[in-house]
């Protein structure tokens, strides 16, 4: 037997039995037997986590991606990623996916935290992906390495500190709250983004009303301490007021009806209307509602601080700033990067920026072999303007200085594919393609100079913007960034994206320089001798950039009615669109037994109630 | 229309529409109507809380019973208490009741805590009792008043504190977990009493698996992260250790297979044998199923220190003292009294007992209408031997010196229902009544003198032992009470408990002493001028005493199997004997919506798994 069929089988030996490969006898040459002790030996690793055979039976090193996050975006890259090629690992504080939109409904007991939640090993395991519970603290770019710290053990002393290196490293670690600094909010004000702070904000709510029940209070101390104030006038605000609404409403009369003549809900939006992304009539019927239901809803009104007892805001109208007492805050407004992102952003040159910035096919501007997905980070989406002389120049291959109409099929698909803005502002102007765009400006002329054609195009790029921070969207990315992993081997051979037009080939920003301090060896990945420039040369890129398609936007308005905004300017307000919201997001990414704990709490509380312990 | 049935209309209208109290039209003798708010106005407790109309519609006082805890003996004497006459109000930092035999099962996820939870409001409501959630801090006996404070409002700054009086205070505050002063228990172990327990184990046992599956670690610190210890072989700790051990085979094979293998679970018991308060063969069949699961069964070792990192314990066969590594410990051995009722057993001259102690009517003794149920107190039984002299001049009728077989029959009722440790040396010595124990005894003679009664009943008192502190116990203790309490008119005016035998009208501690230092007005009670000793003179006792009926004792192994000892010397081992337990636990005191709960939990455990979100 030679070495090299023994060590094939014995391979095959260890695949098959995994428990069996602590101790592994390796026929040595001098043809006696040793015992290794295999675990966390080079020979193990080598083995086990990071070779297969290639075709001539010779190991192959896998790439190692780096997942951190286990979010929307996190989560949905896991769970379409497919490719054998790739080493995975992920790295999340959180050992769960949770599905954040049914957050809302845990505060007040509608659904528990426990059922909207997706354990992550159980989907490591069916893919075979590492997981290590932990938070990233600092990426390192320069030597592909990123610094973990385990969180902290509640039983356990201290914290573990660890680094991990990687080839490719997909940052999905989402956003955090942002309080625009506003003094008090840190420590006095409930967020709404994590499990922990729904269950936060159901222990203080029920906190609020048994507090409220002590004997040898005035009526002016029960009133504060049940006016609950939401801060923050967009879909979970909105959702959250409507939860609580619903709870005071149904719950609250039977448990606490001394006490209920003194709630009170105030909504606060420092802009004009609540659900300004969504259509007006929405906005207005939402509005409505509250209106009917008795929350106190204020617009234009600014919080500008908080302290243990008031609530104070900037009235727009008067200018005025007012004090409020309240029992309970809850801050749902924006969202900003985390400490780790924004070291991140320093190290890369994008310190002035207010969010990491992404091309349109996810990379990280100014980094190499490093991806953003989700909230973390925005596309930064090229303008057509930019690149208007390289497109020209690539449309017009006679290099005549005009465009005929051959020239110019040649490019539309590509234009459209690169620049999605340009479909956008095709759709909004009602024309059918570019053709008709040149013709509206152009007239008759079928030939086009540059200036013609700067003119034609000069204001698609108004139809350019950032992509929400939504949970649709992150998903969305995930999936695609998955699809594009799983076919990286056939599209690195066969290019699939749009034509690579001049220009696009120099990086907005001066690419990373790596400075080699040490001894630590670069282990291949995206980075090669050549530079990305001449890498793939001129001719496309290998994927399609990532486009967002939205299937709508939902607000659940309390009392089971939903608000929803479908494409193609269909509004839907009412009782069925609460399923169809559901439908949509629970489509691929949440479990059966998520689904069906769900339904059976929807069911418990229909048949029991809520539960009002304050557990 | 005269006042008077104004009034009455009046208040009925309230009960009927208790959301119209607000504003009441108060009709005056001038014709005219005046509008008063009524809330919090003495006019309304007066319509509201404290009275009901007697015979001659003249408002009565209620008697006001608060209730401390609502724990097994609080929820059970709420449950059952049914009498008009009282106004009763509940005071507990825990708005549930939580049915605590199937904690164990919480810590690994088998079962939800909010399943195994009854919100006390709900009973509240059904029954028209008050709840306030506060702890009570200080019972001041001598002015019927008990201090109590708010819990720590997470979203409410400070705490509430406030006082609350009382005609009838009912004691059942429970115990907490005793340290027995071991070093560092307190800050390194877990306990395993309340809801919060369960939960903190829960997440600190996946945490210790997160952990353990952290890169860069070595098998020793894997090894120590996850060496489980449980001290305490009772019922919990050998509970949880089975929990915990099904939860390492069922589930931690499948979600963390790396570090399976470096699991350990020692259970340390002082003692000889783990359930030593069990039948033998159960003992002995618990031991067995242990070694053969793996689990590290030390007995005879005690713990004498925990530090960050290690425990310490005395091994009594060499008498050494030796350290082992561990990665959570879990303290499940022994109970002590909570700080409110040591500081209130100095208060009353019981400051040199171990527990608070109480007749057998469950009356606190040395102190005037207080009860004190479940693990907040013991039953002091008094012994035969004490009363000897005055049982036997009670039968004694014609003063003759002796008793004949007809002077005995009138009193044997009443002994055997007084002393119950009578009945129980009856059995244990298989004769059939103190007839024939008099004459085993005394032979044939029908006549015995003082000191032939004396001899004869010399060895009863051997038969008196302590109640064990279990839920069962606690459970029917609030039971009997309730009853009493349901009764309290009709057995005033006939007494239904055994002959008041002589000396028993002088209690075994000085009685309470009132000390008038203010204004504040004794509000009746139990207290009257008479004093205890002449109040109801010298007939009998108004209740039966309370007995304690043994129904079984259940130790769930594991693996579902269990081990029951029911009453009769039936010991029961295995699948079938885990629903009996049940069923008997669940008798009365849990809703079906509990029951449906915790059926709905296993049917998702048994579907989809434990849940290894660490949540």
């Amino acid at each position: 037997m030679s070495f090299h069929s023994f060590y094939k089988r014995a391979f095959s030996l260890f695949k098959a039995y995994p428990s069996a490969s602590k101790l592994l006898v390796v026929s040595t040459f001098s043809g006696g037997g040793v015992l290794v002790y295999s675990d966390s030996s080079p020979l193990r690793r080598l083995l086990h986590a990071d070779a297969t055979l290639d075709e001539n039976g010779q190991p192959i090193r896998k790439k190692k991606v780096v997942v951190l996050g286990s979010g929307w975006s996190g989560y949905s890259f896991l769970n379409y990623l497919n490719n054998p090629n790739y080493d995975v690992q992920i790295v999340s504080p959180r050992n769960f996916f949770l599905f954040t939109p049914l957050l809302p409904s845990v505060t007040n007991g509608t659904v528990e935290a426990r059922s909207i939640v997706e354990p992550i090993r159980g989907l490591m395991r069916k893919k075979g992906f590492e997981y290590t519970e932990a938070e990233c603290v600092k990426i390192d770019a320069s030597n592909k390495k990123i610094h973990c710290r385990s969180k902290d053990g509640s039983s356990l002393k201290g914290t573990a500190e660890f680094d991990m290196d990687y080839d490719i490293l997909v940052i999905a670690v989402g956003a955090k709250p942002n309080t625009f600094n506003t003094p008090g909010v840190e420590e006095h004000a409930y967020f709404l983004k994590e499990a922990e702070d729904a269950l936060n904000i159901r222990h203080s709510v029920i906190d609020c009303f048994e507090r409220a029940s002590l004997p040898n209070l005035t009526e002016e101390e029960r009133k504060k301490i049940l006016h609950f104030v939401v801060v923050g006038g967009g879909p979970t605000g909105v959702e959250f007021s409507a939860e609580l609404h619903d709870f005071l409403v149904d719950d609250v009369a039977k448990i606490y009806p001394k006490v209920q003549e003194f709630t009170r809900i105030t909504l606060l939006e420092a802009g004009d209307h609540i659900l300004n992304m969504f259509d007006k009539r929405i906005t207005a019927f939402a509005e409505e509602k509250f209106q009917r239901d008795g929350i106190d809803l204020k617009t234009g009104s600014m919080v500008v601080g908080v302290t243990a007892d008031e609530i104070s805001t900037k009235e727009r109208e008067t200018g005025k700033v007012v004090s409020e007492p309240y029992g309970m805050v809850v801050w749902s407004t924006g969202i900003g990067s985390r400490p780790v992102i924004r070291d991140f952003m320093q190290q890369i040159g994008q310190g002035q920026r207010r969010v990491l910035a992404t091309d349109e096919w996810l990379r990280v501007e100014g980094c190499d072999s490093v991806y953003a997905l989700g909230d973390t980070a925005t596309i930064n989406q090229r303008r057509v303007m930019e690149d208007i002389a390289a497109i020209f120049s690539k449309a017009d291959k006679g290099n005549t200085g005009t465009l005929n109409k051959k020239d110019f099929n040649g490019v539309v698909k590509d234009i459209c594919q690169r620049y999605p803005q340009v479909e956008l502002y095709l759709k909004k102007n009602k024309l059918k393609n570019i053709a008709q765009l040149l013709k509206s400006a152009n007239g008759e002329d079928t030939q086009v100079n540059i200036e013609k054609f700067k003119q034609a195009l000069s204001e698609v790029d108004s139809q350019m913007k950032n992509l929400p921070a939504t949970a649709q969207v992150a998903s969305q990315q995930g999936k695609y960034l998955a699809k594009c992993f799983n076919r990286m081997e056939k599209c690195e051979k066969k290019p699939e994206g749009p034509l690579r037009f001049r220009g696009e080939g120099r990086h907005r920003f001066q690419p990373f320089r790596y400075k080699h301090f040490g001894s630590f060896a670069p282990l291949g990945g995206e980075q090669t001798p050549e530079g990305p420039l001449r890498f793939r040369g001129e001719g496309r890129h290998r994927f399609q950039p990532f486009r967002y398609k939205h299937f709508g936007s939902f607000a659940p308005l309390g009392g089971e009615q939903t608000a929803a905004e479908l494409p193609g300017d269909w509004v839907s307000i009412g009782h069925s669109s609460q399923w169809l919201w559901y439908s949509v997001y629970a489509s691929k990414l949440v479990s059966w037994r998520t689904r069906m704990l769900v339904i059976s709490d929807w069911t418990r509380r229909f048949v029991f109630g809520r539960d009002s312990s304050s557990i």
